[in-house]
């Protein structure tokens, strides 16, 4: 490692889940080298980063205080930085069945919400065919997953353990991108109405010093034209 | 809990990921007494279920053992049983680094398989409207995951840790639904041929004794009439 940073970090401009570890590493205040694969250029599948992640997706991290241990998955890399390093435990719980809680919820974004939102994206914006059916079966189950939040969220002010741990923190990215541009077309949807403790919660998060840094670089990226 | 066992097991003949959790309490010799919601009478989403999971779905497991715990998202089920219940390590890692590797796996499953498995599913038998373009993006999406998984199988016996963990059994349901009908208009796709060592995996986890009871019950109750 060259660059003397304790984190390699592999990662996306467009990519939500690159995201969530930018934000992890803000709230942590722990060091890192950023590099922005460009998939137009299949920098994800390209031999050096398959070594490292098979998957050929982001985020990847190197942890050069540990052996240069690898870790890709963006949950899991949550899990792994507040393990070893949030030991102040500033973003994550304490107690062991708390950790589970946690530990729940960040399985229900893997898998409730980045997959579903993301087709909708695909849909929306990438398939080579408009089906609007497809389109309508996404849209809804971001309303269904909308819900299920504002459910518990109405009811406590963070998922598990009353602070905001990496829990919440995973569900800014596509939530932030749900709303700036999937569900425009869907008539009556009103955000702040319709899910009171989601939108409160959501708001919440997005305030924060490392999200509003992490959309900063974002938005600048993005008007940089490095947005592949 | 009258029923006298230590797990409340809530669960579905047909959704995969119920199984998971049916094979990871067989391989630990887990009492657990299982409830089969009825999809089709919405007791997935029955007050009296959405009081323990708020997302609806299944598996969600009661620890009787410890005050009434409650864990749903089945990978998060599979971390609490080892972690409390597997101390002499049959199917967990035992050193921290490979319990995140573990961990990335569950991930990668949750997120790149289960999903994106369900959508192809989905499109081929439930969706109202024929979008053939929708099933061959998904029907790729199983190729591509099965040679993510082929790319490390080829090169070593079991994902962790040189054996058998939770992370390999969490594949198990997913992938033999997909085999078993998901590709069966792919032109000239050889499983054993193509993916060699994803193969060879497969069929050892479903040669395991918890995995051979699993599909013997399910097929028990399917011929039943219980496929709800």
């Amino acid at each position: 490692m060259s660059h003397g940073k304790q984190f390699t970090f592999y990662t996306n401009v467009n990519g939500p889940n690159g995201w969530k570890i930018f934000i992890a590493l803000e709230e942590l205040g722990l060091t890192y080298e950023s590099k922005y694969l460009d998939f137009s250029k299949n920098e994800h599948v390209s031999p050096e980063h398959l070594a490292l992640n098979p998957n050929g997706r982001i985020p990847t991290i190197i942890d050069h205080a540990n052996n240069d241990f690898v870790v890709w998955e963006s949950n899991a890399i949550l899990v792994y930085l507040v393990d070893k390093y949030d030991t102040s435990h500033k973003i994550s719980v304490e107690k062991y069945e708390d950790k589970i809680v946690q530990l729940q919820w960040l399985f229900f974004q893997a898998s409730g919400q980045g997959p579903y939102f993301g087709q909708s994206g695909w849909f929306q914006r990438y398939h080579h065919e408009k089906l609007p059916s497809a389109i309508v079966r996404y849209q809804k189950e971001i309303l269904r997953v909308f819900g299920v939040l504002n459910s518990v969220l109405s009811k406590q002010e963070w998922l598990v353990g009353g602070k905001c741990t990496i829990a919440d923190l995973s569900f800014i990215p596509w939530n932030r991108a749900a709303l700036a541009w999937h569900l425009d077309d869907v008539e009556s949807f009103n955000f702040e109405k319709d899910f009171p403790g989601l939108s409160r919660w959501h708001n919440a998060l997005l305030s924060r010093d490392s999200a509003r840094k992490a959309f900063a670089e974002k938005d600048a990226l993005t008007a940089a034209g490095e947005t592949h």
